[in-house]
């Protein structure tokens, strides 16, 4: 898979990705992440990409052209499966969505900033627009990131161990069960029994239990 | 505010809290970001901070004892509001959270890796459980970064323009309306005439009535 990010804070979004399974992920060639400065497509000399809203009202525009050419370079070059714009109202991303993006072969992804990009740029070059979840952020760096991540990780082979995605919570619409480790008792708070028994049919049972139990509790609406 | 970060990955975390509005919040005062990296606290010679599961299965389990070293040694130094866990069943993070969250003095984000942390942790230690939105990541640090940033831009003096957060979407449980920029007219795509006719009172309805449909198409949800 091939992801080209398109951003005017590249430098927000360098540790993510030279970090845990995002690098390992692209050491191994499974991934490849490309950040692009939309600051280097600006046509003007102070290398501006944002300006004034037409109308008035507080907060600044990035700019249709300068997204146009990166975009249409881009498209020149390869094919994409999808032009996603990240931004709060889009839609709203969800573990069913990143699992059928991480079959998808080449996209790009614009980071919104300010109050957004043109309308136009969404109207003629986006694709797809998603958002993280119904709160504002500074930009869609972080969002692209998440995005990314959530995709990269269920990517075979990215995670040494494959069973491990597929008992997360969400991918079976149960949250996970309790987890426990050494020491068996610490402080006096004690690893339930049944943990400790070796029997790991009353085990598996137990934690299909307690993961509807907590799903009832926590989220009875993924039960729905 | 003051807001304490432990991770297993605290390289991951470097930029994005060097960039942008995290990073003038912190310059001017506003806000103090500790990364505290979870394996200073390890008590092995190996600097391990994890084992396997009681029970069998696949991922790793966060220790206990690293844990309450860290989250003890802090709670010493100062009261905290909240000491928050971030999780995938955790309460889904949104506008209103952020907003309440925006007003707190101190608070701890512990980041999830691997299968999770010791329920433990959970039961003994946490008193919030955050989660970004129904999906999985490789770790909770990119989720906490996107809770910092959600709280932080809506401290006042953080954004440059303070109107610019109001007229945010969610802030009044309807999207954004669209916006634009020059130029006019690009490659034929043209900006709404409304929006160049200068008058500020049909501006406001349209942007009003622009929002309310946007909204009604997108996430009939938020006016419920």
């Amino acid at each position: 898979m091939r992801i080209d990010i398109i951003t005017v804070l590249p430098e927000l979004l360098r540790s993510p990705f030279e970090a845990s399974i995002l690098k390992r992920a692209q050491d191994k060639g499974i991934v490849q992440v490309h950040v692009h400065n939309l600051r280097d497509y600006s046509t003007n000399k102070h290398k501006n990409v944002d300006d004034y809203q037409f109308g008035g009202g507080a907060g600044m525009v990035m700019m249709i052209e300068p997204i146009d050419t990166i975009i249409s370079k881009l498209k020149a070059e390869r094919d994409y499966d999808e032009v996603i714009y990240m931004s709060p109202d889009g839609e709203t991303l969800n573990q069913r969505m990143a699992n059928s993006m991480s079959l998808l072969q080449n996209i790009i992804i614009l980071c919104g900033h300010y109050k957004g990009v043109d309308q136009r740029v969404r109207d003629q070059f986006i694709t797809k627009e998603i958002s993280i979840g119904d709160y504002v952020l500074s930009g869609g760096e972080l969002a692209a990131a998440v995005v990314a991540d959530s995709i990269i990780r269920l990517i075979p082979g990215v995670l040494s161990n494959e069973t491990s995605a597929l008992t997360d919570s969400f991918q079976d619409n149960l949250l996970a069960p309790p987890v426990y480790t050494r020491p068996a008792d610490y402080k006096g708070w004690k690893v339930p029994d049944i943990l400790l028994s070796g029997n790991f049919a009353n085990i598996d049972r137990w934690r299909e239990d307690q993961a509807m139990e907590h799903t009832k509790t926590r989220r009875p609406d993924l039960l729905e």
